[in-house]
């Protein structure tokens, strides 16, 4: 099956986005709104002075004026400013009534109560009541993808605790009897469970709450038992080896035995073409490889939008097009090839070292994952190539 | 003073990178590694199988050959291939001593207890010992952004608790008599202070902790006391309000009596103007404007290298460079002029509407902040302008 296909699997089979809950705003980070958000006053809420200065009438500009008042941000004015008189007025300051421009303290000599305005200028220094924001205006959309900017107009309407989408609830299941855990020394024929530590920090990174990561040896019976209680506290299972068709990859009889439907089971890409989706409800169930390079890319092209879907994410992760650096060519292709690169300061695409696969630390230093179209065995230096930023 | 100045004051006064700290694999998302990382053992550790197959002798390939022992992966294998014999092997498993050959699942008719080649390959599908690291290779450097993909590779060579910098722990002051708290209603001439829950969200994602968030009218002592005891906890300082020079502009007063070295007062941006920065030993002070829009731009402009240098982050935020996708003009040109921009999936750049500093959702939708250079007063639609992204 054709990648675009699985996608259109994955997007198909999520029927509702997920619970809300209301967060604080200094939590908002990266979560996704699930509510219109409209302010509750004006912005401006009232007529305010864009300067330190004086507010007075306009039409007295050429007077000596008396200063009658100090306003400071936060004062409501007593005085209206009438009849040769003026008002000091800080920059955030509300304009005293009567007055319908402030000048500037600069342009201003002052002589014990009396100033003289020395420049006059044309400009009224004046933000208006509401000309920025109106009451019941739309601020922000469900679907937005909340940041400190949106904190601080999240703020500005007393918006204190939003309604975001619940986190889905993650589940990673390592299996092989080949794994040990990172912190101990593996014996002879064994290897450090490093896929689980990858996927735990990706899912989170991604928006997920991970609420589990297990390890399992190669025992169908014990894989099932595993699947089977973390289906019931989990929204997203994830499960890392035995997705292939050997002997002892038992993925696949598993998400059988639990009566999932099985969506596909191999993808046309690479790596990390046996690659399982399957459903129970609304429980989402992948069975990714065994491998860390494969599942990292697996993950990035089907838990992703998966996990977009279900957070009501409507800016989620986008493949951008940009120029490759240098050809690059393959023997096959057969296959949607995906290679790790670095976008550069010239926004020039740089394939990085990668041998396949294997090739355990091919990823570390790109910022984005490139691809070869099926059917294409060269990119020449200046294609543009389809590129997703990790 | 121009930015580019000011950056080289705030890089210099970074004297030593902040302490260090062990954390756990799942925490290492965006923290600073603070030690080169070496790879305990090679990889792969052994001999393995690439393929779920047959391990046999290249040169008994035409032979009919006796399966004599199942290798799945974990398991260390015990007899030796030898005199016409084979072990079925499974992807990952480790090779048996005397095969230097694995035939692939698909390639070999099975009869009982032997096997014949059916279809010869010259590939050998073994992944070599240290093939991929050898053992003492540096795998990661000191100064490396970690991510999911170096929390497996850590994972890989067991170190589950690498050394990173310590986040700089940061303090906001909100001034201004003018402020209320997000949760309360504004009265008349009164503003909701959205200004700290917009840094607060923005340091956080800087990589800061942010120790306390206070506000305070503006009254040059209680401002003085708040910063005296912000300093004891902190290593970073952010005011806001109070940075020009008005009469209610306490920020320069309350550093000079702190005895704090203040390096500048303005700078030639837009907005933003009036910004305060100054040092304490190793203690960082700001101020920044009152207005959300101008600390902002202030905080992603000077505050973000800051926080880089004192983690030791090699891999900070950087300007890139895109071409604008309409023409965009302004009238003064003295200061540099930063505006909001989305960089689209053409990778060109589009200014969103933007007001001025006062102008307070400006930013909302933007991924970028663009620029015009000091002297410019139009930059032509396909002109290549600086471009960071938020």
């Amino acid at each position: 099956m054709k990648l675009n296909d699985a996608l259109e699997i994955i997007s198909n089979s999520v029927s509702n986005i997920l619970a809300t809950e209301r967060i604080a705003l200094t939590e908002i980070s990266g979560r996704i709104l699930a509510e219109d958000i409209y302010s509750d006053m004006n912005f401006p809420s009232f007529d305010k002075s864009a300067m330190d200065g004086y507010a007075i009438k306009k039409g007295e500009i050429k007077l000596n004026l008396r200063v009658v008042e100090f306003i400071p941000a936060g004062k409501v004015p007593e005085i209206e400013v009438v009849n040769a008189c003026c008002s000091k007025i800080m920059t955030g300051a509300m304009i005293p009534k009567g007055a319908d421009m402030v000048v500037k303290v600069e342009d201003v000599e002052r002589n014990g109560d009396f100033i003289k305005v020395i420049r006059p200028s044309g400009k009224n220094n004046i933000l208006l009541e509401g000309e920025d924001i109106k009451k019941g205006d739309l601020i922000l959309s469900k679907g937005r993808k909340l940041n400190s900017v949106h904190a601080g107009l999240l703020a500005s309407v007393g918006a204190v605790a939003p309604l975001v989408y619940k986190k889905p609830l993650l589940s990673i299941i390592s299996t092989g009897s080949e794994l040990v855990s990172p912190d101990k020394t593996p014996g002879p024929s064994q290897i450090r469970n490093s896929n689980s530590s990858q996927l735990q920090v990706l899912a989170m990174e991604s928006g997920t709450e991970v609420i589990e990561a297990t390890q399992v040896d190669d025992d169908e019976q014990r894989i099932f038992n595993m699947v089977e209680s973390a289906l019931a506290k989990s929204d997203i299972i994830v499960l890392t080896g035995g997705a292939s068709v050997g002997d002892l990859d038992f993925t696949s009889r598993v998400f059988d035995g639990l009566k999932a439907a099985t969506h596909f089971t191999r993808l046309a890409i690479q790596p990390g073409k046996p690659v399982l989706f399957a459903t129970i409800g609304n429980k989402y169930l992948f069975g990714l490889s065994g491998n860390p390079v494969s599942s990292f890319v697996q993950f990035q092209l089907l838990l992703k939008p998966l996990i977009a879907g279900l957070i009501g994410n409507k800016e989620a992760d986008r493949t951008i097009k940009l120029p490759l650096s240098e050809e690059k060519t393959r023997k096959k292709a057969e296959r949607q090839l995906f290679f790790p690169v670095i976008i550069n300061d010239n926004m020039e695409v740089q394939a990085v070292e990668y041998h396949g696969s294997a090739h355990l630390n091919s990823y570390q230093s790109a910022n984005a994952m490139a691809c070869f179209p099926i059917g294409v065995k060269i990119l020449k230096k200046g294609d543009i190539v389809d590129v997703r930023p990790l």
